[in-house]
């Protein structure tokens, strides 16, 4: 077969950057001419763990179909979150921890998927089935794309599989879990570097729920405060995107990593399905959701079914 | 979690029966509560394997909300070959061997697909992931599947994958593969026995083509005359079903098992995206595709490129 390109979603965090990687070291090693690209550059967490572990930025890439005829896509399978030339070319493997949607294949297919908490999870079971050695710079990655995506095995969509990874990754890598991981989140989480936009933009990805266009971003955060006192800045720019972008409704997730509470801030309509889905009442734009920290997990599947009710 | 039911698809063939079997057998083992059902009877080849193995057909089922909450599917995932209500239900696991279309779910999920000739190739390679025994009659089962969907090993969806696990499955069941598997497909092949309508709704599958409501049915046989005599009385059933059913265009493709040619047989329209499939011409609303045995590989891709054109 000829050269694929692997790649997470647009917005790449941590996980998507590192699957990419060490799904085309998997595929190199089973005989593949693969390799990883992303579709945005790494955030502050992921170029932590990059320098942490003296390993390159992937590549990356605005378009695929000028360069290969087949892609892998990893940690995503929506055409709205992949590259924009997606349709031009076929998808010959997938590795997903996300429901399915939007996704259409011509021809069958390698797909992956396991509800757990991360992409790395389910390479690591792959590694093993295969009986594949993990270097341990690249166990080190992938431990870091599970510690970043499960909030440091806190978040609700951990599942033993993830905590059973991560034993058996920090041992390979020789890495301390609670004292790195907590390093690698605050590293993501400065935010006085960036600007309201930056905020707003830098893990939001595009939902289709019921004909309507939902925009979902999330800010992790170690002080709640860090965002809310930025509201009014962050919701001018979120008008400002729906303006450009066509979205319906904006939700951004404001969440505190280290107790796990979370603060919603809306724009657009139908608000009155936020409500719904969350049984809340939004006061000035906003509402809290305790104990609420997975987009995936707590607030897309509540959201599609007020939508589709 | 609760019961759940797993099943294959609508017209199920011997894969479609035996890989709910044995995903039953796997998932009960890892201790899920699950019974394997089916969405028809078993067909003549399938009736002969379960006579074989001394096993009995399972449950057939109309619906499944009335039942149990979520389900699980095998050997298909687009929903109009799955239970007419699965939208009220939830999908937690799949495990499947075809392109991925008209398949949506809220939540993550367990999908787990592969380019090879047989769902229970997937299946036997989890078995094995999972370093679980697979009991003697259920290989000799498993074993027909393969032997069926591969048509013994020739058709060209067949991968080094189906190959390796017939060898172990025939080595469980103690199984001589090739007299077993020719008695085994000619027992499917008793055309006399069936009735024009019988014979075009037998394996029939309907997709959705760029708007196009498409039906393609696959009839096997050991001499193709058996079928084409027959074609005045199976255009007949065919033009009555997309009648009653709403098809745009009804498929039959007529199947020598024993030296992979295939002869279409095409009512409704466009015709014209049938000609271009194949770079054929219609006679008699009839073209020879030589070679051409596998309905998955080399005909719905090609035609669903001609469509999409």
């Amino acid at each position: 077969m000829s050269k694929s390109l692997v790649f997470g979603h647009q917005n790449p965090d941590t996980d998507a950057i590192v699957a990419a990687k060490a799904f085309a070291y998997f595929q190199t090693q089973k005989g593949y001419d693969v390799e990883a690209v992303a579709l945005g550059e790494p955030n502050m967490e992921t170029t932590y763990v990059l320098n942490h572990f003296d390993e390159p930025a992937p590549r990356v890439v605005k378009t695929v179909s000028n360069e290969v005829d087949h892609v892998m896509l990893v940690d995503h399978n929506e055409a709205q979150q992949s590259v924009s030339d997606l349709d031009k070319v076929q998808v010959n493997f997938v590795v997903d921890h996300h429901r399915i949607a939007n996704f259409t294949t011509d021809s069958p297919l390698y797909y992956r998927a396991e509800p757990v908490g991360c992409t790395s999870t389910i390479l690591t079971e792959m590694f093993n089935e295969e009986k594949m050695e993990i270097p341990a710079k690249l166990a080190g990655l992938m431990l870091s794309a599970i510690i970043s995506d499960t909030l440091l095995l806190q978040s609700p969509t951990t599942t033993d599989a993830d905590r059973e990874a991560v034993r058996m990754l920090a041992e390979i890598a020789d890495i301390d879990v609670q004292s790195y991981g907590i390093a690698m989140l605050k590293a993501g989480t400065n935010l006085a570097a960036k600007s309201d936009k930056e905020l707003i933009d830098g893990d939001a990805k595009s939902f289709d729920m019921a004909g309507h266009s939902v925009r979902i971003g999330q800010i992790n955060t170690v002080d709640l405060a860090d965002v809310l006192d930025r509201q009014a800045g962050l919701e001018k720019e979120m008008q400002a995107e729906m303006a450009a972008d066509g979205y319906d409704l904006f939700i951004t997730l404001a969440t505190n990593v280290l107790n796990s509470d979370s603060e919603l801030i809306v724009a657009g309509e139908p608000k009155a399905a936020v409500e719904k889905a969350f049984n809340t009442k939004l006061d000035n734009n906003r509402a809290s959701l305790p104990g609420v920290v997975s987009r995936k997990k707590q607030v897309v599947p509540p959201l599609t079914a007020a939508f589709e009710a």
